[in-house]
């Protein structure tokens, strides 16, 4: 078979590929980070690359054809997916299809924790062997310990005990060792007590973030983010755990987790060997496939999770680069689709020890939903899909630089006003920028409470496609980075109501199963990968979840990350995750009889009872965009 | 390079071997057990062979005309150590070479144990997962033992949780799992309660026992031995320990213990994965090799172990052929000279907890000695060498089929009789024969009490051989069973007043420095691998130790094989294992200043001063051999 030469722009990465891959393959093999959002499916139109030889390539493909506009394809854009080499090739990556560099909501909120890490290091200084005390090494170091410190019951990791005698005496009986709770797991030459570091990371379903921490402060030193490397194997979770390759789906994710350690330790100068404990969060089927736990039933009714417990891996079993001693630390699971994600977010937001009933609702590609007190706790979990993280919108995309966050409409012109990530010129949408769209897109009267276009408005922003489809151009042509005008159709607004329909469902069948009213409520806790820069009245005027005071809402960004980080600096952090775990009861939403019809009303903006949203409707009838007829109720 | 057949007989193995290789590394090669000590320098003299073919192989060396008869050389028989292969041969392999069929001490003493394993079994009935029940696996299973059985706090191997939901579901909800301690190692179908075995393992320097326990009863259900693999890397500890591969020896440790485990589970039926435990004993070398913790330190003054405390290890980890998630617990040793194995004669003989003070003798390559009781003890390793064990003596054997175990000597005409091991022909003289075989001939006064041939008696089984060393006649050649004869000399004398005078001046030292008299010696407890054969009455003759009231000496067989499988069987017996470990101290016998003097004493039969032996005086004084002159005394 033939193979051929790729050089992508304007990196001019080279790589060599045999004929008949896809670009997306060879984009893959060189590292170029190529957005895909559906798997190569030729669905999403993520993908998109400019190439320099047609004749290099397969024909346009129907498929292409679909989604590319005419000017697209005679500008040799392509679908990379879809695109097989078949000559040599230079592609041009645009910046709209890369997947960017990841903002990320490392502030969360500021819950004080108590430093006391299962991670300690002690300085030893040793008397040497004589025949009147030829005690073993071990005891020798484990009396120094007992007599300085007060440590008893030690017990040393068998890697270590291996090599210990040499380590002891390379060091001339001088150097520090590294506790994990009562196990010695290192040992290092010199005093190195200042030295001491973890890692958190939370695996989304979409996205990767990890912190990286300093043990004895606590405070996070660097953080990054990544797009889960599964989401070509499957966008949603029921995809992955039903993929062939179970093995593949494990080791791309901590390739992944690997990836982002990488960058954090070459911006903070720590090294792999100073990293002695690594804490994860995720849904379950994310903990299931990173633990390689086998995942398939956790998918299929009643969904129970293999293992609700925490659990504590030795780091050389999984490959994840920090000390080979270390500890990896998964916290504790709720049910099948309520996740360890949601036990950090309790613990973050400290609901599981309030008096009043708080609500705490954790946006993602699944949202869960958890309301209660010290005294019980319902959870529940709404398949609101990758909507607000960029997928199935066609503008839509990650907060990363170039990402509309804020965006207002001029009721007048509906001209719009919007602020992008890192202000530079707007590519496409970010979660936090799609919901102020919508509520601007409802407020100005563009859709109706239902959703729908306005027909009758007449104005150059509002338009009908190709394909008779009803669209608003949110940014023209001359003002984007790449000089293609920022659009949102009505087939986007319907996957935004589909999403935040899941969510408001879920909430609404938690305070009738929970028999309290949302004026019960005393908090709202927003959480999410995009979670701190929503705009909480554009939130409440779509209707996320029921109407309720702006001031009890709370925007908490990554909280479920955040309770991965308090696991890493706190012991009691990690015993109050497994109480949490054990605490809150698991609503299934599915059985609830009331699901179909609640899942119904709420695809009106803000729900079909307009009366439930008082304030909302108030501002509707100022704009003069309150519905004549009341909107259809089931 | 060419390559030849080599065809062992009478077994009829064939095996193939490059030119220049020896008929030693041919038959480790097809697994034929032929006896090699010296680890292949030609000094033992126990790996002769017979050849079909002299001009297959190369001249026969000096060494070889040193160490083989007139007779032997023209029957074509060679050291298979020398012996280089340079065409196809027949090797026929006499009886007399052979490792043999060990006879095993595994009755021990009869201390009783309350049967308490760490391994446990519960069968298991669960209710199928329902929307309304979607508990975790892990939880459900939990929750039944601790509703049924009252466990809590139990964890699963992470090994066995990956594949948990699959285990669970294959067996239709309904199977058996298996405790250790207060983890679940392993789930069976079906109801397998039944079926609880453990692996008991004591690693001598020279040899290896095997027990295999049923945990239920605490019976052993069979046992098995073999040479330790590791000799023909060095005889001894001290070189073991420097020998450059100790992943070698690791390995072949681990393959010996797993080549005794085959025999056993063969001959028992039980399988593999149906063994969850093994414990092992073994002196400070030995333990550090076989868990592959480095050894140097431990063979350099002064000495100091690694570890002293019990250590646990995972089967898999160590390749052991038992369940993968099975745990393997070394005893804990002492001192670098005094390891788990006195820690097992200490525990089955129950030194520990008795009121007043007792003497346990555990001879072996290294003899290990311990004095005490319930408020103290003190051990001591003397270096008595594999003298006892069948090595450095011309007849010398292990107790293997054809052994001779029992020797009386008539005074009137120096007739010998003798009982063999399984009534087989003899073929050599095990450690309990030489004991027997010293201390006849020293009543007898065929040697005097400094262990020097009366050159004066006439009788036709004492001669001088063509070295001019003396030497008797023990079985003349037609009765041995490859007709040769069977000879004990002046140099078999010195090797063993030499292992004899180690073990006497250990005790006479402890005694000091325990600040007792012989007299204040409750019990003798006298163990070994070929311990239950000695006649004590020779034991104490020949002056192992100081001149004791007989019915004071207990042979207690393997006493510290007996500990470990009273591990196997009692959490309680682990705990004391640990206690008696911290609890015994170690007395340096090389730093008494009384050391040398002792030791040289120690080398008259019984001792230099013969007034310490009034029993012993009496015999030889009723035999006509009390010495005339009392032998010199330092």
């Amino acid at each position: 078979m033939s193979k051929f030469n790729i050089i992508f722009q304007p990196e001019g990465k080279r790589v060599e590929i045999e004929e008949g891959n896809t670009i997306i393959a060879a984009a893959l093999k060189t590292g170029i980070d190529l957005t895909s959002i559906c798997s190569g499916k030729g669905i999403c139109g993520k993908c998109k690359v400019i190439i320099n030889d047609i004749t290099a390539v397969n024909q346009i493909s129907n498929k292409e054809k679909e989604i590319l506009t005419p000017t697209e394809l005679e500008g040799n854009v392509r679908l990379a997916c879809l695109t097989k080499v078949t000559g040599n090739l230079v592609v041009k990556v645009p910046e709209s299809s890369r997947t960017g560099k990841q903002r990320l909501q490392i502030e969360g909120i500021d819950t004080s924790v108590e430093i006391n890490p299962s991670v300690r290091k002690y300085y030893i200084e040793l008397g040497i062997p004589t025949l009147e005390d030829p005690r073993s090494d071990a005891d020798r170091l484990l009396e120094f310990l007992q007599e300085k410190h007060n440590l008893s019951s030690l017990q040393f990791e068998y890697a270590l005990l291996k090599n210990l005698a040499s380590l002891i005496r390379e060091n001339d009986w001088k150097f520090t060792i590294t506790l994990w709770r009562d196990k010695i797991i290192s040992i290092e030459p010199a005093n190195t007590t200042d030295r001491i570091f973890g890692y958190a990371v939370d695996i989304g379903t979409t996205k990767l973030a990890g912190y990286l921490v300093n043990l004895i402060t606590g405070k996070v030193i660097a953080a990054g983010s990544l797009m889960n490397p599964q989401v070509p194997y499957g966008e949603d979770v029921i995809s992955r755990l039903n993929h062939p390759d179970q093995n593949k789906l494990q080791d791309v994710i901590i390739e992944g987790i690997n990836q982002i350690l990488d960058d954090l330790k070459e911006r903070t100068g720590v090294m792999s060997e100073e990293i002695y404990e690594m804490t994860a969060v995720g849904n379950t089927i994310m903990h299931h496939l990173f633990l390689g736990i086998y995942p398939l039933y956790v998918g299929r009714s009643p969904y129970p999770p293999v293992i609700r417990d925490t659990v504590i891996v030795n780091t050389e079993i999984l490959g994840v680069k920090i000390h080979p001693n270390a500890k990896i630390i998964f916290l504790p699971t709720i049910a099948g689709f309520v996740g360890a994600d949601t036990v950090g977010v309790v613990l973050s937001t400290e609901l599981y020890k309030s008096e009043e009933i708080c609500l705490a609702i954790d946006i993602g590609t699944n949202t869960e939903v958890v309301l209660g007190n010290k005294h019980k706790m319902l959870a529940a979990s709404c398949a609101s899909g990758p909507a607000f993280e960029g997928a199935h919108i066609k503008f839509g995309m990650r907060a990363a630089s170039g990402a509309i966050e804020k965006i207002k409409i001029d009721p007048e012109n509906l001209n719009v006003e919007y602020e992008t990530i890192d202000n530079e010129l707007p590519i496409g949408i970010c979660g936090s920028g799609m919901i102020d769209l919508t509520a601007e897109m409802v407020k100005t009267g563009i859709i109706d409470v239902s959703g729908i276009f306005n027909r009758t408005l007449q104005n150059p922003r509002i338009r009908k496609n190709e394909e008779s489809i009803m669209e608003f151009v949110v940014v023209p042509s001359d003002e984007t980075k790449n000089t293609r005008e920022i659009i949102f159709s009505q087939k986007d607004i319907s996957q935004i109501i589909l999403a935040k329909a899941a969510m408001h469902s879920g909430v609404k069948l938690l305070l009738k199963n929970y028999n309290i009213k949302k004026e019960d409520i005393h908090k709202v806790y927003l959480a999410g990968a995009f979670g701190s820069h929503i705009n909480k009245e554009s939130a409440r005027m779509i209707g996320i979840f029921p109407e309720i005071d702006l001031e009890k809402i709370i925007i908490v960004g990554n909280a479920a990350g955040t309770g991965a980080r308090m696991c890493l600096v706190s012991e009691e952090a990690k015993r109050i995750a497994n109480e949490i775990s054990k605490k809150i009861d698991y609503l299934e939403l599915g059985i609830d009889p009331d699901f179909q019809k609640t899942f119904l009303n709420s695809h009106i903006v803000p729900y079909a009872d307009l009366d439930e949203f008082p304030e909302t409707s108030k501002i509707l009838k100022q704009y003069g965009n309150y519905p004549a007829t009341p909107p259809p109720k089931f």
